[in-house]
């Protein structure tokens, strides 16, 4: 099933490299697309979307509008996907991951991930609260944690379609292929 | 075993809330402690020692100064640590984790994490050069998933020590217990 993570109430300049940070984790982490709600930014958009023209894969990042709260219903409703928010105040990761895993057989997810200050409703909208660790750190280390548990790591091993770059790993070098103009 | 996390190439203002994200992830994730290079920032040690006041724990931020290849050669020779060098060009960490855990179970460990311009001299220097997938992404969930698969998720049960503050947590709110004061 399919990944979408929603984050909320981005802020123009302040949260420009925040966001384009969890845009480009959830695409290195298996997800396949992300919406930001909140101010309209167009810099976060053409960031990653130029990243993916290079190294790869079909993933998209695109600007929600202010109304988060219909995103989530339209995702409920019209497209029967369960919404996980993310938050250090919800049950751990560890407790909930094999329900997870066995509702992800069955439903897409929308990972939701609040702003500096999250609505309370999002709590009631949420079908399950999740926490990575219940202390204080990034919105960015909860994201790729969260998807790494949800792949068990499979997604570590992904491969991208479309490169027109790539790293050959290296034990003690800088190494990168790139393909040939045709 | 212990384990540091070295942060270079810190810029005042521009990196401050990424640092930050870099030191509250090291020390959820079960890191002991972090230095930072680059430019000194009172702001991100404040920032960080303040919610170790708050959440509890040991850890402690702190600046290094510009020498980073000081701090390292110190750890290698003083310390007799292993440098673990963070970069998407290095050996994927699934399948270097396994003789990492060995190597972690005799030697301390200092984590680099290279700023906007990682030096080429850090490559050669670091006594694993490791990926967290060979895709750009992010600093801060590099350091999440290492720390994660470094500890097994063990670190996600982590309890800290002498709270004031502590979530309770919930499947559909936003619970703290404060410590009274006495």
């Amino acid at each position: 099933m399919k990944v979408e993570v929603l984050r909320l109430g981005h802020r123009i300049i302040r949260d420009q490299r925040v966001t384009t940070h969890v845009g480009l984790v959830a695409r290195a982490f298996g997800a396949n697309s992300m919406i930001f709600c909140g101010q309209r930014d167009e810099g976060v958009i053409e960031t990653i979307n130029k990243l993916v023209g290079l190294w790869g894969g079909g993933f998209e990042a695109r600007y929600g509008g202010k109304n988060w709260k219909k995103i989530i219903r339209d995702w409920k409703e019209k497209k029967g996907a369960k919404v996980i928010h993310l938050t250090m105040y919800g049950e751990p990761l560890f407790e909930v991951v094999n329900s997870l895993r066995r509702v992800f057989n069955e439903s897409d997810f929308l990972v939701v991930m609040g702003g500096e200050k999250v609505p309370k409703r999002l709590y009631k909208m949420a079908d399950f609260n999740v926490s990575i660790t219940n202390q204080p750190h990034s919105e960015i280390a909860a994201l790729a944690v969260f998807l790494d548990h949800l792949f068990q790591g499979e997604e570590l091993k992904k491969e991208f379609e479309n490169v027109k770059i790539k790293v050959i790993p290296s034990s003690d070098k800088k190494l990168i292929k790139k393909k040939e103009k045709t």
